[in-house]
This record gives C-alpha cells, sequence and structure tokens, in this order.
C-alpha cells in the first residue's frame, strides 16, 4: 500500500516521541516541540485565513531563527510551498524573485526588513508581509498576529509525495537566478539518506550555523526534527557566538561554509574554549586542504566531514568520511580523503564523464563532469523547462562541476564548466557581474572569473577592455559594481586589458584569463 | 524527478564503493560483492534461459548461504518475485505454498531436499528445480548449472517501486499460510530506516543468524549490502558455531529471536570466550525480561537493541532504544524499557488503540491493538483480497497484537488477539493444529493455545475433548500430531477435558483455556 513521504510527517514524530523536550533553543526562548507545534498550526491557520491556497508560494526572508523553522512546516501543512530567500542580494534581486516565484506571502525578519522595504509595493501578487521581532514597521507584526489564530490541529491539504515543497532561487550561469523545485518526496529520501551517513539521533544538538535558506539548510530543519534531535538558532554568523552556543548548549554538530569554519578556528585559536562533548562538523562547498582536516580534527578534537552537493539535488549526494577500506590508512592519508568530495550516499548514484559520457578513469587525473541519478532530484527549474532538460538529460542531472576519481573512488572537485564562482559558499553568476559591467558606460567588453581567495574560497575578479579615451581606474569600478549588485557579487579586483583573449568563432577564452590566478595552486577551482 | 525506489541498487553500490572487499563469507568460500555481482549476474542470464520473466515467482529453501544470498539479487533483476520458503515445514505445506505461489522455480540446498523431494513432482507449474551443495541429487547441480552463464551484465527488466520483490508466507489465524507481497519501496524505505536505526555501517560485520526466509532476514540482504557491510554466512543455529564465527570473523551485529539468543548466552556462559570487538544484538520476536536485557549488556557486554514488527510491513516499525529522554535513568530502569517493543522508527506512524479506533491512554495499563500506518507496508495477501480488507483498513494495518503504552511512549506487548502462537520465533496457527487433532478418529474437540515455554517462549498447548470410550493419551497424540505437522508446530503438552468452556454463542473460550498457564506470569504472551 502507498504511504506518501511527506515532511509533515517528521515533525508529528517529534511531537509524539519528544513533544515535551525543550528541543526548540532561539536567543531568548526555548521552546518543546510541542510548541512548536502549536505555532506551526497557528502559522496554517493564518495563513488560510489570508486566502492562501495548495500551490501558493510563501517567501520567508530571515536568519536562522525558530519563526523560520516553524515557517516550514507551518507552510507545508497548508500546501502552499516554502520559498527561502537569500539575505544577502539587493533589493532588485528579491524585486526578481518575488515576482518570477509570484510569491503570495513574505515574511521578514524585522532586522532584513530594509532590504525590501523598496520592493514590496511594486509587486502587484505580493498580498501580505508580515515582520518577525518586535520593532515597529509600517508592516504588521508576525507574532500580533500569529497569537490571533488557534493551536488546534490544522486540517492539512491532502498532499502526494509529488507535490512541491520548496522552491529555492540559486545562481546559475544565466544571468537571473532559477527556481529549484524540491518535492516532498525529494527532500524526504534525502532526510533519510543524510541522517543515516551524518549519523544523527536524539541525543544530537545541532547548531544552525548554515542558513536555512540554502537548500532549506541542506535538509537540516527536517531530519533532526524527524530524530528529535535539540536545535540552537543562530542569527548572526559570528565565530565568537558560535564557539559560545556550542559550549553553552552542548552543541554536537553543526553544518557550515568553509569560510565559516576557517573563522570559527581563528577565533578558537585565539579563545581556546573548553568544549568537553564530541563534535562533529559537516562541510560542503569548496573542498580544504588536508590541512585543514588536521588542525579541526587533532587540534581542535573535532570530527571533519565533508560532503557534497548543489541546490538541485536537496543537496547532499556524497561524502567523504573514510569507508572500512580506509581504516589501514595513516592519519595524513585519510585526512587527504576527507579533504575530497567523497563517494555517494545511500540514494545516489555519482558519475565522472567524458564529453561522450564515458566515466572517467580512477587515476586522480582524467577530469570529467560530475552527474548522478539520485532519489533527490529536482522536479525541475519553475518556468524553465529549457534549463530543466539542459540540465537533466536522460535520467542524469549534470552538475557542471569538473572532478577526478582517486583509484579509492574518491571524487575530487577540481574546476567548473558552467560560469559560476562560488565565494564563501555563495553562488556568483559571472555573466550576472559581466551585465552590471556591460552597463558601465566607459566599459567596452568585460569578463569576470573566479579567482583563489584565502578568505572566501574563490572572489570574483573582472577583467576588463575600456572604451577608447576612457580612463576609470579599479576602484571605480568596483565602487560602481557595490552600488548594483550584492556585496559578495561585486568584484574584489579588477585588471585591464587592450584586448580580450577569444577562440576562432569569437567566444571569450576564460581559460586563459584565469590561468595567471591560479599557477600556483594544485586545483583550478576552491 | 522521479527516481524509482529498487533494491538492485543497493547491490550496485556495494560493487561501486566495495567491490573488492572480502564482504561475502561462506563455510569454505570468501567473496568479494564483485564476484557476489558476477554470480548474480550468472543467475538472471540463467533464470531467463529457463523463460523466468517478470511478475513469476522463484522460490529458494535453503539455509543462510551465500547462495541464497545471491538469489535475491538475480531473482529481482529478472523481475522475478523471490519466495523464500521456510525450512521448518512438512510436506504438504511446501505443497500448498509451492502451488499457491505458482513457483516456476525451486533452488533447494542440498542439506533440505528430502523436505520436498516428494511433493515437486506433484506441482505442473514447478517447472525446474536446482540443488545448492556438492551431493548428486536427481536434480541438476545449481553450481554446474550457473557456471554455464556470462559473467557480463545482465539486462535489468524495467522496474517501477511498485513492483513486487518479494512473496513471503506466514502463518495467520486460518490454517493455512498467507502469501505476504512487498514491493521494492516497502522493502527498499525498510531498509532506510533500519539502516539508521540501528547504525549500520561499512565497518560492521553482520553474522547471518537470522533465517533469509523470515521476512527476508529483516531486511538484512538489503541494508547491510547497501552499507558494504561483511555479512557472514551461517548453515546451522548452533549457538557454538555462532561464538565460534563471532569470534573468528570480528561480527559486530547480529539479529535473532530471543530463543536463539538465550542458547547463546548459555553457550556463552559456559566457553566464557574472549570477544574484544563491540557487538550489537537485535532481537524481535516475544520481548525478553529485563534480567535478561542486564544479563547480556554486563555479563556478555554486547548491546541489547529490541525491535518489534511483522512480515506484513516488511517487518520493523518500532525500536526500544532508550532516547535522549531516558539517559538519565538508572541502567534497571533502561533494562526495563528495552525489554520493550519501543517507540516507532523514522518512516512508520504506530498507534494502540481500543476497539473505538482511539488511542489508549499512556498509562502501562490500557490495552489497544497496536495498529501501523508505514512506508513499509505490503501490497496486500497474494490472492486473498478478503484478508487483505480485514488486515489494512482505513490506511491502517491491523497487527492483532495487543500491547499497553507507558508513559513515556514505549509500547510493550501483552497479549494477542488472532490465534497464533509464536515459539521460538515462528509464527503457528492454532487452527492449523487444531484441523489436524480434529482428523484424528478418537477427538471430539480440540483447541491449542500458547502456553509460556522457557525455552521457546511460548510452546502450543492442546486441550482435548476424547470421544466416548477413547483412551487414547499425551504421548500418542504429540506423535500423531508430529506425523502430520511440523515438529515445532505440534503440541509439546496435552491435556483432556470433559467439554471445552464456551461463550453463549458456542465460541471456545480460549481466554478461560490459557489462564492457569499464564497465572504465573506478568503478561500472557511471551
Amino acid at each position: 500500500m502507498h504511504v506518501p513521504l511527506l515532511l509533515t510527517d517528521f515533525l508529528d514524530r517529534a511531537v509524539a516521541l519528544y513533544g515535551d523536550k525543550e528541543a526548540i533553543i532561539g536567543t531568548d526562548e526555548v521552546m518543546t516541540y510541542r510548541k512548536l507545534q502549536d505555532r506551526v498550526h497557528q502559522l496554517s491557520h493564518g495563513l488560510t485565513s489570508l486566502g492562501i491556497e495548495k500551490g501558493d508560494k510563501v517567501a520567508y526572508l530571515a536568519p536562522n531563527t525558530s519563526e523560520m523553522l516553524e515557517g516550514f512546516y507551518g507552510v507545508m501543512q497548508t500546501g502552499a510551498i516554502m520559498t527561502p530567500l537569500n539575505t544577502r542580494l539587493k533589493a532588485r534581486d528579491y524585486r526578481f524573485i518575488l515576482e518570477h516565484s509570484e510569491s503570495k506571502a513574505l515574511f521578514v525578519d524585522d532586522s532584513l526588513y530594509h532590504l525590501v522595504e523598496e520592493v514590496i509595493h511594486d509587486l502587484s501578487l505580493l498580498e501580505h508581509v508580515y515582520v518577525h521581532g518586535n520593532s515597529s514597521k509600517e508592516q504588521p507584526s508576525y507574532e500580533q498576529w500569529l497569537s490571533s489564530f488557534p493551536t488546534h490541529p490544522f486540517q492539512r491539504e491532502d498532499l502526494k509525495e509529488s507535490d512541491i515543497a520548496s522552491l529555492l532561487y540559486t545562481s546559475g550561469t544565466t544571468g537571473n537566478p532559477k527556481g529549484v523545485l524540491l518535492s516532498h518526496r525529494a527532500n524526504y529520501l534525502h532526510a533519510m539518506s543524510a541522517m543515516h551517513h551524518l549519523q544523527v539521533t536524539d541525543k544530537d544538538t545541532l547548531l544552525h550555523v548554515l542558513p536555512m535558506f540554502h537548500v532549506n539548510g541542506w535538509g537540516s530543519p527536517f531530519y533532526y526534527t524527524a530524530n528529535g534531535a535539540a536545535q540552537v538558532m543562530l542569527h548572526k554568523t559570528d565565530p565568537y557566538l558560535i564557539l559560545d552556543k556550542i559550549q553553552k548548549h552542548k552543541v554536537t554538530i553543526l553544518h557550515m561554509a568553509p569560510t565559516v569554519l576557517n573563522m570559527v578556528m581563528e577565533a578558537y585559536e585565539e579563545i581556546k574554549p573548553d568544549i568537553p562533548q564530541d563534535v562533529r562538523v559537516v562541510i560542503a562547498g569548496s573542498a580544504p586542504p588536508a590541512a585543514f582536516v588536521r588542525k579541526v580534527e587533532e587540534e581542535m578534537g573535532w570530527k571533519f566531514i565533508q560532503v557534497y552537493g548543489m541546490t538541485e539535488i536537496s543537496p547532499l549526494i556524497t561524502i567523504s568520511e573514510p569507508r572500512s577500506e580506509e581504516e589501514g590508512l595513516s592519519r595524513e592519508e585519510q585526512y587527504l580523503q576527507k579533504a575530497k568530495a567523497g563517494y555517494p550516499m545511500i540514494g545516489s548514484r555519482v558519475k565522472v564523464v567524458d564529453e561522450l559520457g564515458d566515466e572517467v578513469a580512477h587515476d586522480g587525473k582524467s577530469i570529467g563532469e560530475i552527474i548522478t541519478r539520485t532519489n533527490n532530484m529536482m522536479e525541475g527549474y519553475y518556468k524553465n523547462p529549457e534549463a530543466t532538460n539542459e540540465t537533466i538529460r536522460d535520467g542524469w542531472l549534470f552538475t557542471g562541476d569538473m572532478a577526478v576519481v582517486d583509484e579509492a573512488g574518491f571524487i575530487e572537485i577540481v574546476d567548473r564548466r558552467k560560469d559560476v564562482i562560488i565565494s564563501g559558499g555563495e553562488n556568483i553568476s559571472s555573466i550576472e557581474v559581466e551585465g552590471t559591467l556591460y552597463e558601465h558606460p566607459s566599459i567596452l567588453e568585460a569578463a569576470v572569473v573566479a579567482v583563489p581567495s584565502e578568505k572566501w574560497g574563490e572572489a570574483p575578479h573582472a577583467v576588463v577592455v575600456l572604451r577608447e579615451g576612457e580612463t576609470i581606474g579599479e576602484e571605480e569600478i568596483i565602487t560602481y559594481c557595490r552600488s548594483k549588485l550584492a556585496h559578495f557579487k561585486s568584484p574584489r579586483s579588477v585588471t585591464f586589458m587592450e584586448e580580450l583573449p577569444k577562440t576562432a568563432s569569437g567566444k571569450i577564452q576564460k581559460v586563459v584569463l584565469r590561468k595567471p590566478f591560479w599557477e600556483k595552486e594544485e586545483k583550478h577551482v576552491n
């Protein structure tokens, strides 16, 4: 008999088995799972009273607060689609995403309200805006609104597992972000696999470092809830605050981008906190050097777990935990393996293939593209069948990440096929940045490439050809970009050329532009 | 995008990531996962050459051998349905099951061939019989037959996740066993949940104590394979052999019925083997006393994990591992909790309900029936829609097990609604045994009830009313039953009455018959 795979089941289990556990730890407030569900029911009742129906999009712009966590379940109960927004974008990005997603309601944290203040009135479909937190804005207070609805169980929409649970905007090769549609089933099966490989239990306490707007916090609101783990919120990515919360709440596990871990490591070295419990850190994004892994494991005594994925696949599909086969390796050899993207988790097939679709040799040298056929696969890009068909072909999703495979079968990412720069865990479309540069009256041609950055892994770098007679400098171009683009997307440096190198057919040879910056590096991506 | 959940993926992963691991440890032979897959391909080629097609049933009668393990995957690749047979039945049972399942092929271990020798010629649909092992029987040798097929990858049938993977016959309330149809999806989702809760990893070595014919060895050939664990075969349930293999192969985990654990504990006490590795034992069937748990954990130093389930649900749905909420309990209190069936695993909702369908109070006293709505649900009973509709109602499966729930939410089984006796982990239909008794010319009336047994948990006991003038005794009746029934189904003891107690409507009051045997026990089921 078919029983649909629905994410709402996870909170039900937490309430049934851990209802009285003080599991949701905010800055001031501590909530039990039962209290969380009460609020979730209130939210669902409230959304229904606003006319939100199955299939409608509800946008969230918030740091990792309990309001954000309850949003996932409150929205899903109504059959609406959770649409979390990156908190580091510019007004025009928010306008595009809110418009493209046709969001009917927006819940926004008081501290981020200024980011969308100027756009929310322009959007004809956006009917409702509520503000999390206590400040008095022109928009109504969420807390006041929520408290007007009953806590009795909300009569859930009848959902199929193929119904969409979340819509996530991600920057790709084209200028505008693409909306990734993830079903209940994809998120559910991802949760089953991730909880197993990360060995999540009810004894865990997660510190929500990774933003929940990033692929639903890599699915963490689903599988930590299902297991009845405690979840500590984090309003601000501050390394001292992170260490403080780890100590105070006996945190056992954290997910984060390597750049954040780097900051935490520096703060750790400075204050040397006493953290007696076992801690494991789950890292995705750029692959760190082995020395980084050694430092985490030996100096901090934490377990380092590298994973790999992307928004389109819910997101995790590989893990680098040494297998039974690696038990005989020395520590240093294990650190080398741990620094790689690793091998497929259960539920995902992963291959590295050449241009003919054949698997590359497992020799640590032959480069191919990572493709996957996974239970975690998206349904497609919202209103963009062309991009969907380009990305999913013959049942396999093409990640655009170029990798080698070593003899043990561990995948290591070495380059990126698409024009995407990953800086501090954020995707940047080089084409979007180039588009902004081309709008500048003094610029004739522009190309944006990733260059290595000690702090951010990669940083966007602009190569510019000025129009005849123009004389603007690096600082002026950077300042110009920052006025138009999110700060993290703006070039960190600029070089000038007389002419950009091109192929016979006129395509800019980015490989040539990138080469001098990466000559001293082992890989061509960070 | 929908990617079907297929069990064949699990072996693919083992080969891709653990292909050269010497993981399949038989009595004489050791095989890598790659070698296992070679043989699986040979078997699939062979089955196809016999005309086996998608949907056909292929029966297996074997102890826990590597031939049995490869059978699962070899059969599934062709789209055929694995139909494992209990090795403790009588000829007439095998005739019924092979006929009812319409099995086209039978693979039988040499040591068990005599069990089916007399019936295989009567079955018109059973076209092929191959014998595992070296002895020269009238039927062809499996090994010789298998070796004539190539090891190159078999072109798999195009399978849907709702396609049936296994057909398992289980004794229920009616005399004839019922065939439980489990889909790929049900087995796959059960595997995802079980591997997580049992924390299976590639560092595990499983000793296959639990027969693979019992609900596919509780799914162990699926999730230990998916994780690339080592799997040690066991041809014979002998406690000394079990301890020897645990030592020799550094076994870390075993699944078994409590009666087998009891034998292992006795042998352990006798020979006091040196077993340095961590071992966990997974126990289902009857719930043991807390003293039993203490002995395992303190004297043997093994971790005791009680689970609960039944064939119709793939089978496991609850686990008794102390939660974060039980961490403050004393050891003795934890043992009491561990001895219960426990709480729902992820993927299964479990309730204990009264006759009106309302959940009973969590007071450790109010008795209700265990019902479940689980991802692991069967598709139904083969060719028996009536029994299916009786068992699955409104999306919930009624287990027939009666239980109380304590204040912490732990379920404890106290009685059985259906006329099933569970002896040494085997289901016995009391109605089937009664049917045999009624065939005896001297017997007028008979009722069979479960009585407590130190060795087997429960044992079948017959209460008999003789025809006037008849004088046969207990021994004669037991001997008679053993000539007709599997040994484990035959009554271990007989009492005689002038008349059986009946209700006003004439129904035999088994409760009254059972009462004197259970008065000293805490529960009314073992």
